[in-house]
């Protein structure tokens, strides 16, 4: 509707890496910090992060797992181990290479050169080694196993580019870590918790995705097999949302995680990590999102209801709070989504109608404004976030139920927003994926079309490795595009190999990704 | 009774710091990392953490708080504002200096001389400054305030001599950062989460506390007040278990935190901030530890009831686990102290008897032992952590409740052991208080006489300041002691100062402390 007038001040369709920041903004979930290439979480930003945190940990502690904590530091020398072709290696990391400060002389501070460390240390960018090192001492006999252990950090990778909750240098997340006794055990558990992360993704977040296997050249280095999940954001391209990895025995060599089993023999063990982090933060703004701000699903919102007196700075002032305190503490009272209705009454200073349109931008799933007039006729005036817009006038779309009746009904419809934020990206993602490309040339001429969301391709493949592999990720590469992974709930193959011409082995997806 | 024989191989008078050590490895707590001056915190340590983060969340929230995340590290510069004596300054923190790592070419990897930083970045040792260009970038008008922040963190603080949980150099903690108006609004809200923590420590953590505001040398740098909770430990000295600062315009005027009020002019705010640590956790064990080992109060035990079937093996395996299972979900299914109960039925591989010490050494509240004979006769075999002996046999102090019977009684049990933990340190406080010393030779013998563990005296003083106030510093220094607090709950000063003789102007609290 060209009458309407948008809560932002740019439109997904105009510019979407721009709209993605102006979200961010807006809503007030984050902004940089001044240092480079981190960000500052702000409270709905983070409040959106502890639901997600709460609701995953449930799932990580149901599938067995304690949570634990190991040390920010990273000893250099770990880095060494684990890089076996040490010649070539360089990575971006943050190195404390001293512990005191001192004054330089010219009325700053320097790092004391007499407090320089004798070894380095990183800033972990993953702790698969120091976890290694404790679980080979934990663990001796197979009554240790399996080990299901989980941490909940923040961890650093230096970005020369950085894009707020998508590539920070800091960032938030979750590394889960297990030991198992053996093989068939480590990769059930592999696929354990990518089925976790499926079912956070879309019951929590309201992301559909795929979950399959990443191709050889996608894998966690030292992983035998690496999984994700993949999200289709709204510009066409693929967003990894979690990943989960079977190491084999990689790890456990390295570090001599070993155990003895029932019949008194020694063996290594056998290990899995996976993580996500706030980068799926960014998935729910590029999914949810609209041109009138953030769409949070009500399981992660950190309020589902917003209620929004009218408030004039005067005597009557009381009479509508306490009317407005009514409903607040009836939805406070009942369950939605299997959780207590998390509503808040805000009260802070300013015009009723700016308010409503912060919370628009911010993305509560349902606003409650309550003027005189309402409170008089014993109602509130009620926008489902999903449901912004009376389409005819472009103006809001009000609905107006009895306070009793909206006491009533929210629990339910909050359930009926997140199926339907939900289904509206399911059926999204469903439309913008093609099938019916079987040649390089249809491939090439697909992307080339100057489409703005050109979605994902299904193609099939013969499952190149090595060289043949890498001519395919450089053909791949010259259309800006990478393999995302190999579908667990797709049909068999059963055509040619669009890159080699061979027999297909399997169905693969291939997209632009960030 | 010296028939007893405890699960420890150190008793609490022998060695108490080497006690404490034991517990903790015993208690399967925390461990060495191998990173200097940092800890694992396992599973059991890790899960009482979280229940101390959800209850203390729980309650700063409930003040009216919101949670967000700043940066992992802060610019060099941000210390040199605020060092306002840059000359003598010289601080022990962790210094980033570099971004990537190299291959040094002799099979090792260093710090990249090409990727140093133009400006070392500090890893975070707290985040007042950081904080402060935000609350100057967020606060514009009167209708912003109060701004009331809060954030969970690791922080990082050099330390020479480590000892975990109580001083580490990396740990974990909670930091708010708050803005206000006016002086009496920031002065009242420190209180405010001054009282906050006393309510955590005695109600959550059930470690008897004093509250009270720290002399003018103990004030954090900066702060106009500082107020402290203080703990005793069972050897006597105080563990500061949590402060709150009033800051005044101090950190304001520094960062330029200013607003607009309702008058239009320009005002600095009054800041505040508070902070807890994991070190409560070493609070806790030198509170409630034994020499069995941990006694974890039921509110903050990640498992509050551990069943124990004394499972052979064989097939009788089964209808013991499921008549455990009913009694665990009987268990599971009620409240206590607000809270579904937390209840584990361990399966894990072992003997029974062994797992029962493991769990006493943890301090699982409630340990229940199923065998086969308790089956048929339709009871359990129940011991409470607090009451772990029976002083006439020198043995384990059974109970054994019928399985409806203990599914009936425990939640209120549980409650019980969290008010007798708690009385027991009050009245061990209590006892090691000693309030008839009135003058200096009275204090010197006191401290003199050799006693293990001697606690605190309270005497009156004349709150001297600036050189006066360091002498007094330096008396206390040659006994060991340091100035606490000067608690809340004391009458009026009526006495002279036992330091300089004048007439005295409150009551102080003096003590060894960690
Ligand atoms: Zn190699
Ligand atoms: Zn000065």
């Amino acid at each position: 509707m060209s009458n309407i007038r948008h809560a932002l001040n740019i439109k997904r369709e105009d510019d979407f890496a721009q709209w993605y920041q102006t979200v961010i903004s807006e809503a007030e979930l984050a902004e940089e910090s001044g240092v480079r290439g981190c960000m500052v979480i702000k409270p709905w930003g983070y409040g959106i992060w502890e639901r997600i945190q709460r609701l995953l940990d449930d799932r990580i502690k149901a599938a067995g797992h304690e949570n634990v904590y190991f040390p920010i530091f990273i000893p250099l020398s770990n880095f060494e181990r684990e890089a076996d072709h040490v010649d070539g290696f360089a990575k971006e990391m943050a190195v404390v290479t001293h512990h005191r400060l001192i004054a330089d002389g010219e009325g700053g501070l320097k790092p004391d050169p007499e407090a320089k460390l004798e070894e380095p240390l990183i800033v972990r960018p993953t702790s698969e080694t120091i976890f290694g090192d404790a679980m080979a001492r934990w663990i001796q006999s197979w009554r240790d196993l399996p080990l299901l252990t989980n941490q909940w950090a923040n961890v650093v990778r230096w970005e020369m580019r950085t894009r707020m909750f998508l590539r920070t240098s800091e960032f938030l997340w979750q590394e889960g870590h297990t030991a198992h006794a053996t093989d068939a055990e480590a990769k059930e558990h592999t696929l354990t918790m990518l089925e976790v992360y499926r079912a956070c993704a879309e019951e929590d977040l309201a992301l559909p995705v795929i979950a399959g296997e990443k191709p050889e050249n996608e894998r966690f280095p030292g992983a035998v097999e690496t999984w994700s999940i993949e999200a289709m954001m709204q510009d066409g391209k693929a967003l990894q949302a979690g990943t989960s990895h079977y190491l084999g025995t990689n790890f456990s060599e390295a570090a001599g995680i070993k155990f003895q089993d029932r019949e008194g023999g020694e063996k290594f063990c056998h290990t899995t990590s996976w993580g996500v982090s706030t980068r799926m933060i960014g998935g729910v703004i590029m999914t949810h999102g609209d041109d009138d701000g953030l769409r949070v699903p009500p399981r992660i919102a950190p309020y589902q209801v917003v209620i929004l007196p009218m408030l004039r700075d005067k005597p009557e002032d009381d009479a509508l709070l306490e009317y407005c305190e009514v409903l607040r503490a009836k939805l406070a009272g009942q369950q939605t989504l299997g959780e207590p209705v998390r509503v808040l009454l805000d009260k802070k200073p300013g015009k009723a109608a700016a308010k409503r349109w912060d919370w628009v931008r911010k993305g509560a799933p349902i606003i409650i404004e309550v003027g005189g007039r309402d409170m008089d006729n014993g109602v509130v005036s009620l926008i489902r976030r999903d449901q912004l817009w009376n389409m005819e006038s472009g103006k809001a779309n009000f609905q107006t139920p009895s306070r009793d009746e909206a006491g009533e009904t929210i629990p339910a419809m909050l359930g009926e927003i997140q199926q339907a934020i939900f289904d509206e990206a399911a059926a999204r993602r469903d439309a913008n994926i093609v099938r019916d490309i079987d040649t390089m040339d249809g491939l090439r001429a697909y992307y080339a079309e100057g489409q703005k969301a050109p979605g994902w391709v299904e193609v099939q493949w013969s499952k190149p490795t090595g060289p043949a592999l890498e001519k395919v990720v450089e053909q791949l590469k010259e259309l800006k595009l990478t393999v995302r992974n190999v579908p667990m709930d797709r049909p068999d193959a059963d055509g040619t190999c669009i890159f080699t011409g061979e027999p297909a082995v399997e169905r693969i997806y291939v997209a632009k990704a960030y």
